[in-house]
């Protein structure tokens, strides 16, 4: 029996659903997983209709009930909202609401095991903010969700995207995220970073690599220039990585993050952490492109996305490519098959 | 009459004279341009020696003298102090004192036209410090000597390392350089940013280009994502790349910095202005791998220099690779050959 993956469909007014409906007519998601989408059953015909695919919908009442095929997405709508009159490519807190109770929809199906990881469309966080919901991202929800205070947004670039020297992908783990530049110095602890190198550590041996190699990024340029250019690198990465070296784990740095990237592509690495958002995201986007997954780690559940966002400016448009979303859920299917998280200690 | 290019030895203690010998031994130097080696003439021998390469050095006493040769190196030693005992791989005040000599050399003969530009190995900011030279780099040192107060490091791609769409290559001028993260936020003033972005649009007209599009990074994740996460976007990015377009600049953003770069790319910006080092770092290096060259922006000299540093830790063992180096040299000698920074306004 292939794993059941919950397909969340964001924010309505922007590339969600037709993101969705094109990464269904690729052909290949029922060869891998038994998908069915979280949202609504009107948006998603429209999609249809927009994109001029040949898929027709079946509205489902219960997961159980969902028979996906090559030409027929099943979709689940707990809420029901009507969304007819939510406008494309602009901030509505209905939009936003909608986004959100898909969302929380899908985690609890996957903490209750009714499916067995989620993929998830993009949402906007200003919509978010409209409807009163006052998180960051995908990320912070899901954690609050799941009731998990340890967790860590990664990039992953599958092996099939990329080197032959690295089979099993490389994975990019951020130590801050959601956050300005100028509070990341602040919120860069010893304690933060070595959850996070464990984090990674955890999710590669998921993947079956016996003693990962896990890169540390420096924050500064030229890691601080040996302490010429701040001091982040000395008193709180050094000491992280040293403890965290000491608890077994084959990590190394702090390194100059405009090098340690090409050195993990090389094979030196099997994943890096990276001090905040733009730091692993500029080097993951660019060696991947549209085919980097977001993989929330910590939680009890599988969950992945593309690494694109609602994308207003061409949302409804027909030029929205599904490569990120079709990756997501072949990583979510691969990661529910190995059970991810549940590998013995 | 071919350019002459003085290239500057950098850091004996570190990759530089191996990777003069090796680009020199590549064969194309002597075609494209006259260089000339600013630098320690043993040094250069016991280079050449430690590579096995069949070149061989002619120490010389005035630049005018210089009979560059395919098997020939010219070398020029102005203050010829004996760096016999520096030892390899490590900070030396000596060998930071040495490259200092050289470079300020190099400098005034280009101010002097007794050279048409400079291309400089890597030198250690640390073996600068020892020697009592609080410099943070080449960039700086440059811009003292000759008098600028406006500049900017520049990375660039040429064209022939990026894709077909760019055919004029990709530069990536830096806001702010050689800086803590933590000092980022209050370096970046609207002045800066639009001096940055004017610096860019001149170098890139210098190449032929007629109306540079320039793409302007954001500072913050998701360009703050509407004020969520700094406000560095609304209070002086923004302002400044309104001004500039109403200078009659086409320049665009601020935009998320984990797309921009493949935007350019894709063919939409001739050049990108990024915040802070490691943002145009992660993403160029990435991008050009060893071919990325350092070009300093508002000299009244032509300057460039491979985007590697000392690499303490493979120098002296025949590991360095001389890509870097040549395509420095090769870019230097297109700028010089267009006489940049001398086109009428």
């Amino acid at each position: 029996m292939l794993p059941q993956i919950a397909l969340t469909m964001g924010d309505v007014a922007g590339v969600g659903p037709e993101v969705l409906v094109r990464a269904w007519h690729d052909g290949r998601l029922c060869d891998w997983c038994r998908p069915i989408v979280f949202g609504n059953v009107n948006i998603l015909r429209r999609a249809i209709e927009a994109v001029r695919l040949p898929l027709r919908v079946a509205a489902v009442d219960r997961l159980d009930q969902a028979q996906p095929a090559a030409d027929c997405l099943p979709c689940w709508d707990p809420n029901a909202t009507d969304l007819d009159q939510v406008p494309v490519g602009v901030n509505d807190p209905r939009a936003g609401r909608a986004a959100f109770d898909w969302l929380v929809a899908a985690a609890k199906a996957a903490l209750a095991r009714q499916v067995d990881a989620i993929a998830t469309a993009p949402l906007s966080k200003a919509a978010l903010h409209l409807a009163g919901l006052n998180y960051p991202g995908h990320t912070e929800i899901l954690a609050e969700i799941c009731g998990v205070r340890d967790f860590a947004m990664m990039l992953y670039l599958p092996g099939t995207a990329l080197s032959d020297r690295l089979p099993q992908g490389l994975g990019v783990a951020h130590t801050t995220l959601h956050t300005s530049i100028r509070s990341v110095p602040e919120l860069l602890t010893r304690g933060r970073i070595l959850e996070t190198i464990g984090l990674l550590d955890t999710f590669l041996g998921s993947l079956g690599i016996a003693h990962p190699r896990i890169g540390v990024c420096a924050l500064n340029p030229h890691a601080g220039e040996e302490g010429l250019f701040g001091d982040e690198e000395a008193v709180v990465i050094r000491p992280a990585v040293t403890e965290a070296v000491q608890a077994g784990v084959a990590a190394a740095g702090p390194y100059p993050a405009d090098s340690v990237f090409q050195r993990a592509v090389a094979g030196e690495f099997d994943g890096v952490v990276a001090m905040y958002h733009d730091q692993g995201h500029i080097a993951l986007k660019l060696l991947g492109m549209r085919r980097a997954v977001n993989v929330t780690l910590g939680l009890p559940i599988v969950r992945t996305s593309p690494s694109h966002g609602t994308a207003f400016d061409i949302a409804w448009t027909g030029k929205a490519q599904a490569d990120g979303m079709i990756e997501a859920i072949r990583v979510a299917t691969t990661l529910a098959t190995q059970r991810f998280g549940e590998r013995p200690a």
